[in-house]
């Protein structure tokens, strides 16, 4: 029986840690394969599945149907069902993506930094796979694609548990995969989806180390946290973005302006957005700044110095500091200079994304130095905050943890590294 | 009360995890300034941190007395009592090494990768420090010095917690330290020890996710193993050097002999000892190779192939594949060619490092791509793995996980990145 043949739910006597098991020494063995073929076998493979997504269309767009139906039954709200929809056009641009990752440069055999010993040993560091990635994902079919085209053209294999909603769409989008792998020669347990929707298979997903590489998950923060609160497996991930634009005495008033209502209101529920304005008390065009934001329908929340600037402002309490919005709302404090923003972002900085607005060169690399973010930025919106913006092609994900890769990760944060040392019979005196 | 007015293994009313976190956010605060002064400051701590270990040597031998007589007191065996003990020449070899960190290149700060987008952004990917390293060890006092040089260096606070055999001497060296960041106008938390053994806060430690960044661990197989099963924090460590030599058809007789016996006789107790002999079964001088390793007084312990080759073989079970004996004794097995190298050493090598010999360059490669450990080795020995040998300078351990550093662990595997952009007022499209 292959997992591809359990209809979706089903249970079968094995436990969850024995499924994850199977499944990840599947995975690993594909991977094997994976890490031995060139990249245009890979490349191939992407392109194969881009082909088969077009192929599939009626019967992928059948399977989302069927999820549609179900989700209306069980009453999902309307953003829900948009996210979880697929049509015609949608599907175009899933296999679209597929074949823009196939484009990109492979990463793995690159050499990071070749080193020759005094005695002759030659020393190369080489990027790899990293091996089996778990995907956690919610509702939108797209992640299954996404996901499994990043791993696959960096070498890796994948095991992909998305959410119940979706779940004949993904089995549907992962068949074409299956398709994609298998005629580019590469065994189709390269890419896995969970065949259960058991959520005991998550936590067996969590803390299967040494059997699964890195977990990735990828939905709302309540996901996110339980990921993080129970994986024993490494995590790439982001919990909040809690976003801080400080505007230094000496910034332009017009750049200001534009750059805070940017980085608000363009698309407030990203996770690069700004959740919080920093005024310099000394910079003369706050009312402007903060006009332009309540203008745009920006609800704003201050300190009591903030309330001053604008009687529009409504009171922050001390949770506002630490919440990332993700709406058209944003905190608003006044600070005393440089020191000030930086102890002001060190305290409640999600350590994602945070920029100043300055004139100043010599404050402008004192905020990029000193603040420990995964991305600081200068007179630019933190809605850039994004692996094509970076130049990255598609991203897995923004990460914040302090190792591996950090910020927009794309195909290069899918890689590790090996050493490779070429002798010609040393031994070591 | 500072922690060091504390008398070694005195409790407070301070729970484990609460001291932990008082430590740490001491060490985080420290942190903030390290990460902010040049590189000169740091090499300058370093310096007088030797010369205060120099001018504190009656003092760090008298704490080390007293540790080496309660050692007696306890019965601790003739090889633990060597490594805890100092004498001048020893305590001046630590005060070198940790001149010598001073001289290493600071990574903070290092450039990794720049690029202009079309719009005018400019980013780079700039070496920063990973914030707070907690160090768990045992009873060797002169990874009290050689951690907290290779932390400070690379702009990381530590927090050591190390044997209860060493505690006075710990105490003592890390006094030196203390002077050595004073005098350099850096904050001696910095650079803190663990006011108490009690053996819970090495859980506390071990759980302090989004307090400490790393854990490193220094010291033997259990300790190892304990770290890595309880740790939330991420662990750089390595659990076994299970290390294979992979004798290939197309060996160099002689090359074959000199390294087989010098990767596991050179230092029969170090991770990069050799653990396994592969031999191919069509390389012509198997049974040299074997006779030189016998005669150099290792036991081999083989499969039955293996000892047709020398009666003088004794037989193996399963479980000396996945045995690290640390000692003259290694388990050698007969291959049918590459792949089934390829195959043992993808089910029982650690990750390590594992070598081939041969003279076949398409075979060499091969090896190299296929095999998946940290350090892969063409006709060299597997001793070689180590930071100092690898050009690295100290190293603070070897590394077999996939994320971050791997193989030998220097100062720039304790860095991490930030992206820092530079704009001139974009705001996002």
């Amino acid at each position: 029986m292959t997992v591809d043949t359990l209809p979706a739910g089903s249970t079968t006597a094995e436990s969850p840690e024995a499924l994850v098991a199977r499944l990840a020494a599947d995975g690993r063995a594909a991977q094997r394969v994976l890490a031995r073929i060139g990249e245009a076998q890979k490349a191939e493979a992407l392109r194969a599945a881009a082909a088969a997504l077009r192929a599939d269309e009626p019967a992928i767009l059948a399977a989302n149907a069927k999820d549609i139906a179900a989700g209306e039954a069980k009453g999902l709200s309307g953003a829900m069902l948009d996210r979880l929809r697929l049509d015609a056009e949608r599907l175009e641009g899933i296999a679209d993506a597929v074949e823009q990752v196939a484009a990109l440069p492979d990463p793995v055999g690159s050499v990071i930094e070749e080193t020759s010993r005094p005695n002759g040993l030659r020393l190369s560091r080489v990027r790899i796979p990293i091996g089996l990635i778990g995907i956690i994902y919610e509702s939108r079919p797209n992640v299954t694609a996404d996901a499994a085209a990043l791993c696959l053209r960096s070498g890796n294999a994948a095991l992909l548990r998305g959410g119940s909603e979706a779940v004949h769409s993904n089995h549907a989008i992962r068949a074409a995969f299956a398709k994609g792998l298998e005629s580019a020669g590469i065994p189709a347990a390269a890419i896995q989806l969970v065949p259960t929707q058991d959520r005991a298979v998550v936590g067996a997903m969590l803390t299967a180390a040494g059997q699964i590489d890195m977990i990735v998950p990828r939905g709302g923060k309540s996901l996110v946290a339980r990921v993080q609160a129970d994986a024993r497996v490494p995590v790439l991930a982001h919990l909040d973005g809690i976003n801080h634009t400080y505007i230094h005495a000496a910034a332009d008033r017009d750049v200001a302006r534009a750059i805070a209502v940017n980085a608000k209101m363009r698309r407030t529920g990203i996770c690069g957005a700004m959740e919080t304005l920093l005024l310099d008390a000394q910079f003369p065009a706050s009312g402007e700044v903060v006009a332009a934001l309540l203008d745009a329908g920006c609800e704003l929340r201050g300190d009591a110095r903030a309330r001053a600037i604008d009687s529009r402002i409504l009171p922050a309490d001390d949770t506002d500091w630490d919440t990332e919005y993700l709406d058209a709302i944003a905190s608003v404090a006044v600070v005393d200079g440089l020191d000030a923003a930086l102890d002001h972002i060190a305290a409640h900085s999600s350590g994602h994304t945070d920029a100043i607005v300055t004139a100043d060169e010599a404050v402008a690399e004192r905020f990029l130095t000193e603040v420990d973010s995964a991305i600081v930025m200068v007179n630019a919106s933190s809605q850039f905050a994004d692996g094509g913006e970076f130049g990255l092609g598609a991203e897995i994900g923004i990460a914040t943890g302090r190792l591996h890769a950090r910020g927009p990760v794309a195909l290069e944060g899918l890689t590790t590294y090996k050493w490779q040392v070429r002798g010609t019979g040393q031994a070591r005196p």
